[in-house]
């Protein structure tokens, strides 16, 4: 079939599904939590991790102020949780307190860690770029916290133990097909 | 459950799963197709699409010249394709002629466009920055290929028509669940 080619491009949403993470900062006093899709590791060494957000949050002027953010992998059963922090305001309400999100201690950093998290990140600031209408902050992984019951030997998500969030746009979610794990080695795909 | 926190951190996987796409390129009469799964939008306006390489790839080179790159979304039965691209070497094989890979036309540049691919973004080179043992190529979305019978009226992805491609890591591939979707209204979670 062919494709529709759309030149002048407004928002674009092919790119979903993406895992939606929850995006945490404390400064002075106030910490926060904001959904997010646009995020992605950077380099393996050192360890780094993008986040591209809009410098309209809060979040956003907690991390300048504080130059440490933190990455929350929630379980799907904590989707809502996700959808909460989404959308409301952190300038206006407290959400740890509006959502009773429970904690684990951060060790690097004063970012919240999320105790629902199968897995979060402790990045500390190492770049705020300006592209376009967002920032892209780029944190350099001090600390990983996570369920390791929750992981392979080899570090993969046991899908068996927690289905990651992923968010498809539009205010839908949905998980992984865990039945439908395919094994490709590229070693001997690449040699077909 | 407590979690394990690791600090001192090497190769870092607890974020996968994540789409994997085919990052395309075409420069001085060779063309390239390589695997990525890092890669995320990084403003809607003016649209920008960022990946991060390795500048040890084929492409990389090819990008660095021709300043342009594609990103390639591909539809689940078509996951062997991004392992054969992703295990071979593009210095050494013309990849589209080893795999027979079936091309559309470009519009706004010369990468190649995936003709399996269910969305396809053609990409100018407005950034190229060194991250650690990566480098983020950011380009602007000139063009979007995208077959509109695999989208709903929302530009959101139609799970019954095209299933996506996520990388696990070491070697997993698997696809979304269209059965797990839930509706989860910001606005509503927002001020629960």
């Amino acid at each position: 079939m062919a494709k529709t080619i759309s030149e002048g491009v407004g928002k674009f949403y092919q790119h979903y599904p993406r895992v939606a993470v929850v995006v945490t900062a404390h400064a002075k006093g106030r910490d926060n939590a904001m959904a997010a899709a646009w995020h992605m590791p950077i380099s393996f060494s050192p360890p780094l991790y993008g986040v591209s957000i809009s410098p309209k949050r809060f979040t956003y002027q907690l991390v300048v102020d504080s130059r440490e953010f933190g990455v929350n992998f929630l379980p799907f059963e904590a989707a809502e949780l996700i959808a909460s922090v989404g959308g409301s305001q952190g300038q206006e309400i407290d959400k740890f307190h509006r959502f009773n999100i429970a904690r684990d201690k951060s060790v690097r950093t004063a970012v919240p860690i999320l105790k629902a998290a199968y897995a979060a990140y402790e990045c500390r600031l190492v770049d705020d770029r300006v592209y376009g209408d967002h920032r892209l902050l780029v944190g350099e992984i001090e600390a990983v916290h996570w369920l390791k019951d929750a992981f392979a030997p080899d570090e993969i998500l046991d899908l068996a133990k927690a289905s990651p969030v992923l968010y498809l746009g539009h205010e839908l979610y949905l998980t992984a097909s865990k039945d439908s794990v395919r094994s490709l080695d590229r070693e001997v795909y690449g040699k077909c």
